[in-house]
């Protein structure tokens, strides 16, 4: 008998090996989606073949399926979203965000939403919870056992970004008096009441107080008769209310895995492990790094129109600047009139210096999000900066000079653009570290609109100071 | 008697509370050293008031006195170097980076190196000496014991960046027959010869290759007859070869907490956990945003020439592509000599196509980071951000006519302005968005480097098509 694949018994044998190469075909040597994995996605979503996606989907981690989601359009999101169970659901709706998350949510019904959000961590589920809309959250939260609502009515209680959100509620704690033994017997009684996962058992007082953390690793290596007051380490506590960039800072400087999340009063109250920094880390660099560059978050998974009306303010400010700075242009007019080859060289000094006070800019942005600029070493960085500028201007007014009196042979030029580099990469320097201080200052974002500011800036002072340096000694007679 | 600080008893009595007072006044509210705190420190080290400085110290977690290096100048850590003890200088050491860490490390003795490097984790110490010069190397390795020596020379033979310069080599391993109560007898009798911290049990079979993990906090949940292989889950294996910045890929896509590090044969040969990882994260993403800027490494912590050397290459690049616009414009400079208003509105849309292009190049570059953007939604992609291009094109042309409309009183060359905007900001968004997939195409870093050919597009493109526009369209006569 030939070996066919339609042969049952064959079949049944190669199952398990199947599964697996679907597994392998899902991701690509680098662990992304692989396209053609997402092409037959699509293939078996227009032939209506449910069979077939229950199959691809089971070779999925809900972290792919998430992106998956990502991939396709609402349509074949329509498709897939009711294929998949509670946990996964529970899982990929954690995963998603933006408008594709919206746009699933929208394909899901109220109960098996409500079950699905049920399974999460609390903190995913308020965040879900927070992305549906009025009536939608009202028959979601109807849906949920009391305990789910409460859990996630309480975290919706704290502000968006803040260390309340971002805990989870559910932690391991223990009174400061008990034993190893003792803190093992009670988390093997326990079980499933417990966190999933959990790094550190919380020594608190009787006022709930953390005094300290019992690391689980050194938990396990300890005697059973040795006290918890003896192994715990101190513990950086976290107020509820603190913003999550601060607290990923915190989490980044001291290594932590997790800390314990107390109100006012110094009561514990939740946890936040370093799982959930790790997306915000991701994210806030995210922000910096599009913020500089106009891009906002109202885009992310936005349609077309969506898109360019959320960058079309960003460069209508960059018009006014443009025209603003062309008025500077418009000042000299007759003096391009009699000289034409001004025009030529005019844009040279502001692109240099926009070029440079965008390299300090950047830097300055990112030593304040990371801490590494402050009040101990401020007039340091603003006089390392401001000199540097001056000793790139004096080398660009050289090499500039030089490109000049080859270009036009005309001396006086020469040292015209040459002049004008000095003087916009030094304002380039002086805008590009001043700048964010300011903004931080008074309590804005130094990374946003900030770039704006500063090309206004070596705009107007390259062209004046190019243009109005020519008509004074090119131009007098 | 009159209470006074100077009286021995009452001294004695408040010395836990200064102490604690120093730590208070050590940070500011967010964490972040306080000004008046580094202050203390220099005003010590001027009058060489040694005690008062080690009580400073004292004050501090290790991260934080890295981050008073980082403030101070190079002859005040020279006070302060000396005065670390092993633990503190392994931790400070592992803290720091760039060129504030070279400095340190030539301010203390290859001995107290040796002593430092052996009491860091095997990624920590291969890092440290990595940073040694050749001599120093020598003489640090002579004085370190035979297994860290091992340990380091073993790690440093992998490349940098990669995983197995990233894992440390102390793992928990367990042979998949045992159960939950043997490993655990296991780890309380291995005590010192385990990892400070672990967050799994690594399920192996006879030949070291991993099977599952056993997460810690589900061992302490679990029958004590329980079988290992019933609550292991299945692992993510790094390649010991695998960059690390796909390494922090899988960690953030798939929440991992540790992974087990595998060489070529498939066999078990250390960890990395999620806490290093962070720090990966902070630094891949700083790359690309400071890449974006032209910023390079090489000026951590360099000194004013260093810095200024390490921008001076990318403002000439910068240089050469203005005067290659510049040159456009030279074409033009007989429409100008006639028509000094175009030099006015010329640099206009330019800039604007400068400013859209960078929106899309930033876009493009964090979805390549994360893996978003990938043949599956390629033409997708491009065709939504030229389609964004081209409707804010028509948006600003109709804006642009309209300001040019009412500033110089010429319908025609309002039609020009308009119709300039329209082409550059479509070739900003295909050069935006085809540029950085060209670059990953070819093996470069989509980030760096970049912009500086997306500018050279826009600029020439925005020169050419309003000034060739008006030549056409203003001055055929």
């Amino acid at each position: 008998m030939a070996r066919s694949t339609s042969d049952p018994e064959v079949a049944e044998l190669n199952a398990p090996e199947i599964a697996e190469d679907l597994e392998d075909l899902a991701l690509s040597d680098d662990y992304a989606l692989n396209p053609e994995f997402v092409e037959m996605v699509v293939d078996a979503a227009d032939r209506g073949d449910i069979a077939r996606l229950r199959e691809l989907i089971a070779a999925l981690h809900p972290a792919d399926i998430a992106d998956l989601m990502g991939f396709l359009s609402s349509a074949y999101r329509e498709v897939l979203a009711p294929l998949l169970d509670t946990d996964t659901l529970a899982d990929v709706l954690s995963e998603l965000e933006g408008a594709v998350r919206e746009d699933v949510l929208s394909q899901v019904t109220p109960e098996a939403l409500a079950e699905a959000i049920g399974e999460m961590e609390s903190d995913d589920a308020a965040d879900v919870v927070d992305d549906l809309g009025d009536e939608v959250r009202g028959q979601v939260l109807a849906a949920m056992s009391d305990v789910d609502r409460a859990s996630v009515e309480a975290s919706l209680a704290y502000g968006e970004e803040t260390a309340g959100r971002l805990m989870q509620r559910e932690v391991v704690a223990a009174p400061q008096f008990w034993t190893v033994g003792q803190a093992l017997d009670h988390v093997r009684g326990a079980g499933e009441d417990l966190p999933d996962l959990f790094f550190d058992i919380y020594v608190v007082d009787p006022l709930y107080k953390p005094l300290g953390a019992a690391q689980v690793s050194r938990l396990i290596k300890s005697r059973l008769d040795q006290p918890l007051s003896e192994i715990m380490e101190p513990v950086t506590e976290i107020p509820v209310d603190m913003d999550q960039e601060e607290v990923a800072y915190i989490f980044d400087k001291y290594h932590l895995i997790s800390a314990p999340v107390v109100e006012a009063g110094g009561r514990l109250v939740g946890q936040i492990t370093v799982d959930d920094i790790v997306g915000v880390i991701q994210e806030e660099s995210q922000e910096d790094m599009l913020a500089l560059a106009g891009v906002y978050d109202a885009e992310k998974g936005a349609s077309i129109f969506g898109v360019t009306r959320s960058r079309f303010w960003w460069l209508l400010v960059n018009l006014g600047t443009a025209i603003l700075a062309s008025s500077v242009i418009g000042v000299f007019q007759g003096s391009i009139a009699k000289l034409a080859a001004l025009a030529v060289l005019n844009p040279i000094a502001a692109s240099m210096g926009g070029n440079a006070g965008t390299q300090t800019l950047t830097v300055a942005v990112r030593a304040l999000a990371t801490k590494e600029l402050n009040a101990a070493n401020l007039l340091a960085t603003v006089w390392r900066e401001t000199a540097v500028g001056l000793l790139n201007g004096v080398a660009f007014a050289l090499v500039m000079g030089l490109v000049t009196l080859v270009w036009f042979h005309d001396p006086t030029m020469a040292v015209v653009a040459g002049l004008a580099m000095i003087i916009n990469l030094f304002a380039a320097a002086v805008a590009g570290i001043l700048l964010p201080l300011a903004m931080e200052k008074m309590g804005f974002d130094p990374a946003a609109a900030t770039v704006v500011f500063l090309t206004t800036v070596t705009d107007c002072v390259g062209y004046f100071s190019f243009l109005g340096l020519a008509t004074l000694l090119l131009l007098r007679h």
